[in-house]
């Protein structure tokens, strides 16, 4: 048999990620080109098929090689049809992505949610190793989910399953949250909830190293981090309130699924072990004994890769 | 084509309810027999067998016509074999349950936890209407669950899927829960847990009927909705109360699922609209708009058969 290659696209509000994959999950190419958000963003899906045209060229490989695109967008999608409900950061709002990009490619297209497709990446190739039962949680700027189970992506009835990030755990006085809700998860554990945090625990613990360095102004996630890790009170404090709450969240998000795997990626990952181990502690705290018993906790390993091996996987899966 | 039949069976503490169901999903007949706790429930398996035998020659059905036993455990289910790994009211432990009624009916066999039955039941035939995503809740002594994502039941790595009540809403000091844990769903929103919590705030309320009522000594929830409607204020603050962290845990849950429908069941839904009205208003507040947008609720419609009727639509799901 000839060798079949699939195309992973990961539409995000800066640059639109792009990957030529083997059968077997290998990065044949990787590239990003820019992000066109003008004119509500409607130039994208023919930014992507020349882009991608000019890369099979260059790359030596025949159209008849590719077996579809699978691609990611930042939003409410259709995954049936690849219709775009909503994607704010990109400008779209009821757009045919899905169908304009196969048009354009004539090549069978598949969309999901970019969360979604970096769970399936993860599952995939890296931290999920194929489980059929997953939690993907990404802790960045926000709080993204994706949830695998029974070996298939949650999709929901109109798009909008596993936004993790907007699961309220804290009932009453929370901060406000950009869906219009309060007491979001995401408006405590995301690198911007923690900051939050921070500036706001700092006034407690006038010695301590996290109230010199708000004066500076520029206090990010990972600064609360180094400085917990260097014994500061307050950091550690702030931190440990944080890892209760994503303990508790994620724990009674397992009680729905019974997960095998929890995959945690997104910047804040980055603090590995420093993250896992109080974060698993929590969990153990809020979840039934045999929920527990039947999971474990990983970091993503697939970096910014997640997004286009996740697509990948998508043609992979869908392929005829 | 000949007339096929399904058989349901729903193993509970004190009674094992059988049925005999048409393709269409009609009963054809249904009975019970007695739970034989006795020696950990081992002869469960062979009343279940002697009592179809019997019953197959009352109703002139010969063997051929079964497609297959569907049968519900109130426990964790390895749904692929039938093994039961725990149901505590029953006394099996690491019990192979589906393979030993598979022996003595020489008969295929499903088995599934009770409460995932009661919701595939309801979907079947009851208040579910074949939606592809749904969240059951089930009110009574417990409270229980069961999801259905794209169109399958969750059961999760170990069978532990959607144990609804044992998510956390009372994050301190909640009452203890039989679990281990406390805070639990099940130790608020059960219809013991309604009981606790009137008598604690009947104190508050020295004139209020939930006061006087309470020296009787027979509280039921079924007291507190009563009173609540003729106008009690302190039932009225109970079940505000109540409603109010139902609707948080099940606004968290959808936005897992992005389910199409809510179906309540179980003894405490027989409240009716009086539980509907403020428990839809507590989601719309805990969930995001998207997801409450595509979610109805609705009462269940099957009562006490739904554990058969799910049981016939596991036989219909997996026959050949």
């Amino acid at each position: 048999m000839s060798e079949v290659y699939f195309i992973g696209a990961d539409v995000g509000g800066t640059t639109v990620k792009l990957a030529i994959v083997k059968e077997n999950g290998e990065i044949v190419h990787k590239w990003e080109i820019h992000t066109n958000t003008d004119n509500q963003g409607k130039s994208i899906p023919e930014d992507i098929h020349k882009s991608i045209e000019e890369k099979l060229v260059e790359q030596e490989i025949t159209k008849e090689k590719i077996a579809g695109i699978g691609a990611g967008a930042p939003g409410f999608v259709d995954t049936n049809t690849g219709f775009i409900y909503e994607a704010v950061n990109i400008g779209w709002k009821d757009f045919d992505f899905g169908n304009k990009l196969k048009e354009l490619s004539g090549l069978p297209v598949w969309v999901d949610n970019d969360a979604n497709l970096a769970a399936l990446g993860e599952n995939w190739l890296g931290a999920g190793h194929g489980s059929q039962e997953l939690i993907a949680v990404t802790l960045g700027t926000g709080v993204g989910g994706g949830i695998i189970s029974n070996g298939q992506i949650l999709n929901g009835a109109n798009g909008t399953a596993a936004e993790i990030g907007h699961v309220t755990v804290i009932r009453e006085g929370g901060a406000p949250c950009n869906c219009g809700k309060t007491g979001c998860l995401e408006t405590e554990a995301s690198a911007t909830g923690i900051v939050r945090k921070a500036k706001a625990i700092a006034e407690d613990y006038p010695e301590s190293s996290l109230k010199s360095l708000l004066s500076s102004d520029a206090l990010t996630a990972k600064d609360v981090f180094e400085m917990a890790s260097n014994g500061d009170e307050a950091s550690q404090a702030v931190l440990n309130d944080v890892m209760d709450t994503l303990g508790m969240a994620i724990a009674n998000l397992a009680i729905a699924i019974n997960p095998e795997k929890i995959v945690i990626g997104g910047g804040v990952s980055q603090a590995g072990e420093q993250l896992l181990n109080p974060l698993q502690e929590a969990f153990k705290k809020y979840a039934l004994r045999r929920i527990a018993s039947a999971s474990s906790f990983q970091i993503a390993q697939l970096g910014n890769d997640a997004g286009v091996i996740g697509g990948a996987y998508l043609v992979k899966n869908n392929q005829k």
